[in-house]
This record gives structure tokens, C-alpha cells and sequence, in this order.
């Protein structure tokens, strides 16, 4: 038995989970980040004392795996996590002296891969990265088998590679991340530009036009793709920008790292086996050495529960220096 | 003892280097291409004998290791090497057959980077990256103490990473590849067509555009830098173009590997401390995370014996599974 703990900045959710990733007993109670940082801390040894009290007498924990919506060196000491006002916590260190447990962090992103490396798509692979598409681009690696650990804690942060020059300015500072190309909110902001700019001949056919050029705000991610889907010229062009980008990114990332497998995870990932189609034709130009074996596309398996069931199995993915 | 072989299109160069990454004693034999594949090996296993033969017959050989200017994967098959016209070539199997001893693989770039973090700019480095500014762009890469090996061979195609929309199609298929921004091919394109179309306010005040306007091909790397040190505004735009998209491929590589230290190496590098200052100030804009602390910057220190240095080591940097 592990447990597994997704730190959020409106929950703590924590689950005990077997050795073939399901969740026997979970428990989620509010983060309270008003209450400052010690209260947090108290809040997940709370979850955790819950759960040990929830499980079997006969089961023996293994360990506990936090994921942390932040940025974790190698220590177990988080460096920063602007969401719970966090600098410097020695979280590993704590939790292990109130539980008296080994306990693994890991950034939440990087836990979302290594759920998908133990359980889903990214499962029996070397060498794989997640993205995740949501209303901001991240994602994690698996490297020769393991989590990448870096000096600042910083490595995959896949959504702020730059990919272009489209004079948008990221959160993070810097100009043409990933991120704002390919993040839900890019994918809407796009929309309503093609929808306010569109040229007559385009108007005229485009039925995502007609139906949100006065309802710009009620435009969603799932509503482009659905048109998009239906060959409407209007969405299938900012779904098909997405795709060019996101292919962009991906080619750096064959480049720079080689992956057997990209998973494509996040909120736009429902849009499922048509947005890999559509990317995979963009991909084509984007990758070096095209004799080689181009990494497989696949579909992120784990949803709701990756962050409890990959922060379970941190230790698993540890490099052992 | 090891000994390194720098496996090169034109010459065969190998040393028997001692632990202090000193080459005692040299050897190097045409590597003859136009004869194929098996003569390029029995140079290889020539220039290898050689070298034991010379070595003191109370000098025990540790290993063997080979630098290769194409893609060699895990098991130390080299998929593909255009320079030697080389398909699937089973070297290590072949060399330690030959001579009995083990054998080490790794792509050239790579080796240089092995180089710098056994006895140049990343030794004693956790993280480190090495890019070369030449005719092309390359680079390798330490990661958490250990070289990146990835199941096609390809990780660390640093030249290869988009950084922008600059409609130049790189060798490699892509377009807006670092190596179409800051190689020095691309450094001395970038000069004629600044020079060519350089406004009449500009042409007043530029020496190198009067020194060169009607000597396009003479233009150099190293005469770019000499103008631009001296603050001539077209050479010194050329030069901060290609400090700016250096710094775009090095705030991706920031936010992907967090790596400890940059290193710069390759012809370029020669222009030393003043690249670096302009570099730096380009850097600024491109750290994610800015309270983090910020990767140093450094020249690479070994030059023409880094193919034979860095090969000598490879095994200390190979990952044990």
C-alpha cells in the first residue's frame, strides 16, 4: 500500500493505493492557503492520519508521494509555489518526521506522467512525456525510466518553450511560449479573433460564425472542437494553428529529448483521436532524421485520480544517485 | 589508460589519455570514406592497435571510447551517419570483438560535452549543456551527472530546437531552427543581407558596411565580432540578432533541463567574453522563474582534443541500468 496525496490549491485530496494503482480508501479535505502555511502542513498530516487510520491493520504502507503544484528540488524542499504562498519548505523532511514514513515529492505535472508511466499511456516506455492541455501547457518526462530531478526543480516545463514569434506575452514572462498557443485559453482567444476578423467569403459558410459572432463568451474549447469536427472552415483553422504549434513543440521535444511515446493529456486531450489526427499531419514536417522511428502519439489514460495514484508511485521513478 | 578516437569524415584521430585528461601519446590515419564501410572499420581498429602498441607495457587499458559524428543508440549501434555513409553499424560489438576490450559509444557533440564536464567548463557539474556555434549548431548534454541516452540516439539535437518564424528551412527539414539563427553560416547571411539592405542613415555611420559592401564574400564570423566589439551599428545588429535567438534556444533548454551551467563553445566561441556579454543581456527576458537562480554562462575550455578527450571518458558518464 502507498498513499498518495494531490496537493491543490483548493484541496488536499489523498487516497491509500494498491500496488496496481487503485484507490482503496481517498479522503479530501479544503487546503485553507488563507491560514497560512503551517495550517496547510497540519492539513495534509491530517489526510494522511486519516488514511493510515482508514487502512487494514494487516497492510503495510510503504511510503507516502506528495504532488506539489509547485517547484521541488532534489531535497524534498520546495523552492516555490506562488498557489499556497509557499518559498523554501522542507515538506519531505516534515512530513516524514510527523509520519515517520519516506516521503517523495515530485511537481504535479511530472506526478501526472509518472501516473501515466505506471498505469496508462506511457506504461512499459524508457523514455516518454505527457503534455497536458488545459488552460495552461505543462507536463513531465520519464527519462531512462525515471523522473527528471533538476538542481532548481524547474526541468518540463514543456508550456514555457518558445515556438514563435506571436507577440503574445506568457504568464511567465517570457514571448511565444508554448502555452499560448496551444492552452485552451489560447485556443478561445484565437477563436474570437478569426471569428472578428474573418474575411466575407468565410462568413458566409462558417457556421461557428453564425452561431458565436455575437456570443463571443460563450465560446469553449469543446464548443471549437465540435465545429471543427464538422469541417466548419472558421474552427477548423484555429484548431489546425493549435495543432502547428503543438507540433512545433513536440519536434523540439524529439529533438532535444527523443521520446518513444508523447501522451496528450489536459482538458483539450477529450477532443480525443481527431485532435492526434490533426496533429499528426502537422508532425510530419517537424521531425528530424526521418528515418528514424517517429515517437508514438498516444491519448493520456488517467484523468481525475493521476494525481493521487502518480504521487503513490513517486518512489518508483526516484534516481538513486 | 584509455584510449578516445575522434571518428571523423576525413581523419581517424585517437590518443591513449591519461586520467588527468592528458593526451600522452597520439595517432591519426586518413579515415577513407570512398572505400566503405568495412575499410572505415579496419582504420578504426588500425588506429586503435597502434595506440596499444605504443602504450608503456605497465599501462593497464581501461577502455575503449568512440566518437561518432552521426546517431548511435543505447546498445552502441550507430543508426545512422551520413558523413561515413553508415546504416545500422554494430561498432561497439565490432570493436570489442576485435580488440577485447570494452567499448564506448556516443554521438560527437556529446563527446565534447563529456569533455567539458571531465575537464572543462561543466566538471563537477550535475546539469550541464554544451552548445557549439559552427557551420551548424549542436551540443550535448550532462544530465544529472550522466550522459542522455535515448532509445533512438537523438537526444540533444540542440541546433535543431525552433525558436522562431524566420521561413529558413534548416538541413533538417524544419524551419526557424537555432541552427538558421546562430550558427555561423546564418551569422554571416544575416551581415550581407543587413548590408544589402541597410538604410542610408545606417551606411553613413558603418565601417564594416563601407569595408564590405563590395566584399559580401569575404565577410566573416570573426570580422562580424571584430566590427561589432568595435560598436559598428550593422555589425553590432547582427551580432545582438543572434545573441537573441541564443538566448530564446537557451531559455528553452532553461525551462526543459534546468541545467547549472551553459557552456558555449564551437567557432563562434572565439569571440569570448564579448558573446557572452551580449548573450547575458538577452538572457534576462528569456529565465522563467526569476527568482531562481539563473544558469552560469561559460566559454568552453577544451577545444581540438575534445573529440579524443571526451571520447577517452564516455564510460563514466554512461548510465548503469
Amino acid at each position: 500500500m502507498r498513499i498518495g496525496i494531490d496537493l491543490g490549491g483548493t484541496n488536499i485530496s489523498g487516497g491509500i493505493v494498491n500496488i496496481d494503482g487503485k484507490i482503496l480508501t481517498s479522503y479530501s479535505i479544503p487546503t485553507e492557503v488563507d491560514k497560512g502555511s503551517n495550517k496547510i502542513i497540519e492539513n495534509i498530516v491530517s489526510v494522511i492520519r486519516h488514511l493510515i487510520a482508514k487502512k487494514n491493520s494487516n497492510q503495510e504502507l510503504h511510503s507516502i508521494g506528495i504532488g506539489v503544484p509547485g517547484i521541488v528540488d532534489k531535497k524534498g524542499v520546495v523552492l516555490e509555489c506562488v498557489n499556497l504562498n509557499w518559498r523554501n519548505v522542507p515538506l519531505k523532511k516534515i512530513i516524514e518526521e510527523e509520519t515517520g514514513y519516506n516521503t517523495y515529492l515530485a511537481n504535479d505535472a511530472t506526478v501526472a506522467a509518472l501516473a501515466e508511466a505506471s498505469f496508462g499511456s506511457l506504461m512499459d516506455i524508457d523514455t516518454g512525456v505527457l503534455i497536458t492541455l488545459g488552460t495552461g501547457v505543462g507536463g513531465g518526462y520519464i527519462i531512462n525510466g525515471k523522473m527528471m530531478t533538476s538542481p532548481n526543480g524547474l526541468a518540463s516545463e514543456i508550456g514555457h518553450m518558445v515556438v514563435g514569434n506571436n507577440n503574445v506575452r506568457c504568464n511567465c514572462g517570457r514571448i511565444g511560449c508554448l502555452e499560448t498557443y496551444t492552452s485552451s485559453t489560447a485556443l478561445i482567444r484565437n477563436a474570437k479573433i478569426e471569428i472578428i476578423n474573418a474575411p466575407h467569403e468565410l462568413i458566409a459558410v462558417s457556421k461557428f460564425h453564425r452561431d458565436y459572432y455575437k456570443n463571443l463568451n460563450e465560446i469553449t474549447g469543446k464548443i471549437i472542437f465540435q465545429y471543427a469536427k464538422d469541417n466548419d472552415p472558421i474552427a477548423y483553422k484555429v484548431v489546425d494553428d493549435l495543432a502547428k504549434y503543438l507540433a512545433i513543440g513536440i519536434g523540439n521535444l524529439i529533438a532535444l529529448i527523443d521520446p518513444q511515446v508523447i501522451s496528450i493529456g489536459g482538458g483539450l486531450s477529450k477532443a480525443g483521436d481527431f485532435l492526434i489526427s490533426v496533429l499528426s499531419k502537422k508532425l510530419e514536417s517537424e521531425r528530424i532524421f526521418k528515418s528514424l522511428s517517429p515517437p508514438l502519439i498516444k491519448l493520456a489514460k488517467l484523468h481525475n485520480d493521476a494525481g493521487i495514484i502518480g504521487a503513490a508511485f513517486i518512489d518508483k521513478y526516484v534516481e538513486k544517485n
